[in-house]
């Protein structure tokens, strides 16, 4: 374990290529949702010049850094996560103060951070990243000799992440894209989120100690705080970035698509953006434990003041007195919900203006507790519709960021199959079943290929499971490329792209696709994997 | 074999999923590019009506396609082959008369798009295409369980597919674009090329007549005429419509993308654009071969009139008498070359105009012979440039289309290497090199491969391997999607996304994804492939 940094190190500076930068624009502190007090130090914005001294190191990187060894840049990972576990409870302090989540979920989120940036290590070490395969040369083919091609991944060059507010650590400057990016061999940039600092300062420089500790280019890593329409879109429209990672709105996740589409060279954007997670309850389910599933509902609803991009935000059920017995209990459980601290005042406003905006157009279940309250909180809305008012009211689909969420009453299955094809693009959906529901399930099931990156049954899309087989994404506007995840090890995929060779010497070939597989891995020969 | 059509049974008419539609809008006919006289019968273009009905049906095909057994859609698709190779001869016959392409290129052409139907069977079958994993439950991880999470990948929806002018069967109707969106589970709805309408009808019923006999839904496949800004626009546009695939020109691919973009639900769009294929001599090549290299650049340059993708638009080496003898013998052979037809008046213009821009801008080294020229025709054309004005004139670096070429003088091997970097993307680049040039081709390579998406040795870019490790892409402006290929079996990526179960009941699991792997195919299984 490297020693780490401790909170009363904070030094308000960004970090280009492993060297503290002070910024001159406006100042913006971390804001304790507790209190709505200020927190120390103060953070001065970057600029333009920090985005271009942040994108040369990182072309100056990117050669050598994703030349290093595989072995080399699994061990790079490795020492982040050492650092970030080394330093957990000062992480998690920190963290603690600026979002008001809570410690336990925090202590958690480090370790989710770091396992993440252990999966990927595993993930370069296992080597089908590379998607290595070999067809070989066939000289007496006729009527032409077939030439020697071989095709691996090389990674698409320094990328631009835009940390997200609600995981200060999972989502956020060493969160899932940077993992991925850096486990690509991609340099990145991060910017960090204005509503946690201090933390992102933490973060960077736990990555900095890594990149020197392990030997990698200074400018594989920098992180820059600055103003999203200012510093951001020159960080999307630099000539040098070639990949963009942002977990956050709908809004700011198009403007940066449209900055990157309209750039000389277009690049992708992984942008995921919005979601309210629709929940299917199907009859035997609710007729068996409606009050049981609404108590686990509002539990989910409510965890971490709704901040999750997997927010279940929309129950769907067929009417009856089952239904009466789950709306009575959630409605129940909903009331006794106490104010918990919202992330940034901004997030609070903007979850205030859209309960008001619900309250408008559906029918107001229950509302939660605001005695109390932090300064900055979230007071749980739980609102009731019906499926001719819901297909027809944008607003009713819209995500409300936050303890937010609409119970849509159906007439019959019909309806509920109607509302399940009619839902934008869903990271999540989620189908509560009974062995007696299974053959609707099955045809709701048809539905939600089609609609979400996830499925669940019997049980709750908040909380993502990071390992190999995770689909963290989804159709749009869950995200802006739903051929991708950004949880999971297929999360490297998004910062690669394919490169054959042809008749290549064999001396200039790359080891993943050489003769012998000297690197021990799954590579397809004439369209069989084999280790050969 | 199915029995197939004959060039007399042509019709005019377009082909709505199954049935022949006769559009009303403006007529178009082939041109037979040796004399410029249109060709019988003549085809009326569409309208957005029959965008309508041929999306409507795509996707009411999509449920019941994308479900039907894997086995089936492997049989679906060697239909088409076959009924391919048993109407060769028409094929041909018809192709010839359209584009002025040989006999011998045509012929070949047939047997890659069944060959391509074909490899995309055995892609079926073989199962990775799936990427199934599972990660099994751990019901007792602390602090808490791990769900069971299985992935597999499912088809993006109905597919509009662009036939290409310069490949009338393989990158048409029934080309790469095509096979790999049906293989995916994917109906198509293909917008035919003015050029070869005649093909492209004798090609798209040898499709409904292969959805016919393996009893696939009507919907599964649709031919339409029509001009692009209207008909190809509201095929972009159509919300049933999830992704495009595109080869032709930088100015319609992009448009395409754009259109795409500002889609309410944008979506992917594969466009398989601009190239000039830069070749790099090496001095040691030079040195050994210069006159045999000159000859090999002159036959791949004016093959098929210079209307390859892949065509060598491009040559860079290093001053020096060895550069002299190369550039005099390919002055030599392209004076002796004959013109030949080009695939249309439009592209026959283009190919003028671009050429007189080059003149304006470079030395004009030879130009071919003029002498017996077809009524719609290509003269050869070779120019030399500096790297200083190479890189300071657009026009240079611009694909002109058709057999038309640039050799740069490279001052130095710095200069060669600067060429290399400032180049746009590439769908290839191609490397000569002598064993004593390996430690220059190392450091060219390093380049090339954030440059291109299939790099050559002592080769030559046109002809591309139908195979498992082939990369028909680049970066942009090569292709708009560099992280994927258009021709091998990668492409059926390009229609898939990634979906996961978590806790899914076994009896709704897909078999991909199923316990026992019925399947029996590879599936990464905690992280690691297997077969168990």
């Amino acid at each position: 374990m490297t020693s780490m940094v401790q909170t009363t190190d904070l030094t308000g500076q960004m970090l280009i290529a492993g060297t503290p930068v002070r910024g001159a624009g406006r100042e913006i502190r971390g804001i304790d949702p507790q209190t709505g007090s200020f927190l120390e130090p103060a953070y001065p914005y970057g600029d333009t010049s920090h985005v271009e001294a942040a994108c040369a190191a990182a072309a100056d990187a990117f050669g050598p850094y994703r030349n290093a060894p595989v072995e080399q840049r699994a061990r790079f990972l490795e020492a982040i996560a050492d650092n970030l576990d080394s330093s957990r409870d000062v992480l998690v302090e920190r963290a603690h103060a600026e979002s008001g989540l809570p410690v336990a979920r925090l202590t958690g989120e480090v370790g989710r951070t770091s396992g993440q940036l252990r999966l990927f290590a595993g993930v370069l070490r296992e080597g089908s990243w590379n998607q290595a395969r070999i067809d070989p040369a066939l000289p007496d083919r006729e009527p032409l000799p077939r030439p020697d091609i071989r095709q691996r991944s090389v990674p698409l060059g320094p990328v631009a992440v835009f940390g997200a507010s609600n995981f200060p650590l999972a989502f956020s400057v060493a969160g899932g894209d940077t993992a991925s990016a850096l486990a690509a061999g991609c340099p990145v940039v991060v910017k960090a989120h204005d509503a946690h600092p201090g933390t992102s300062e933490l973060v960077g420089r736990a990555i900095a100690q890594a990149v020197t500790a392990t030997g990698m280019p200074a400018g594989t890593f920098s992180l820059l705080y600055g103003y999203g329409p200012d510093l951001g879109s020159a960080l999307v429209t630099d000539p040098r970035i070639k990949a963009v990672g942002f977990t956050g709105s709908r809004a700011g996740g198009m403007a940066l698509v449209a900055a990157a589409a309209a750039r000389p060279e277009p690049i992708p954007v992984y942008a995921e953006m919005s979601a309210i997670n629709p929940v299917f309850l199907l009859r035997g389910a609710l007729s068996a434990r409606a009050a049981d599933l609404a108590r686990a509902f509002v539990g989910s609803l409510t965890m971490g003041s709704g901040q999750f991009c997997t927010n279940p935000g929309l129950v769907i059920a067929v009417d009856g007195p089952d239904l009466d017995a789950f709306v009575a209990a959630a409605a129940e459980a909903v009331a006794a919900t106490a104010p918990t601290p919202m992330l940034t005042p901004g997030i609070a406003e903007n979850f205030r203006t859209g309960v008001e905006t619900l309250s408008g157009t559906a029918e107001l279940i229950a509302r939660g507790s605001d005695e109390n309250a932090p300064a900055v909180s979230c007071r749980a809305a739980l609102f009731g519709s019906d499926v001719p008012t819901f297909l027809a009211t944008e607003a009713l689909q819209a995500e409300v960021f936050g303890a937010s969420g609409v119970i849509v009453r159906c007439a019959d299955d019909a309806e509920m199959l109607r509302v399940a094809a009619e839902v934008e693009g869903q990271l999540t959906a989620t189908v509560h079943a009974e062995e007696s529901d299974h053959a609707k399930a099955g045809e709701l099931l048809e539905i939600l290929e089609l609609k979400a990156g996830r499925i669940l049954f019997n049980g709750w899309p908040t909380g993502v499971e990071v390992g190999h087989a995770m689909v963290h994404g989804g159709p749009f506007p869950s995200t802006s490329d739903s051929r991708t995840t950004s949880v999971g090890a297929r999360a490297i995929e998004r910062f690669l792209r394919p490169v054959c060779y042809q008749n290549a010497p064999k001396s200039l070939l790359p080891s993943a696709i050489a003769d012998g597989n000297p690197d021990g891995m799954w590579r397809t020969v004439d369209g069989q994997l084999t280790k050969d």
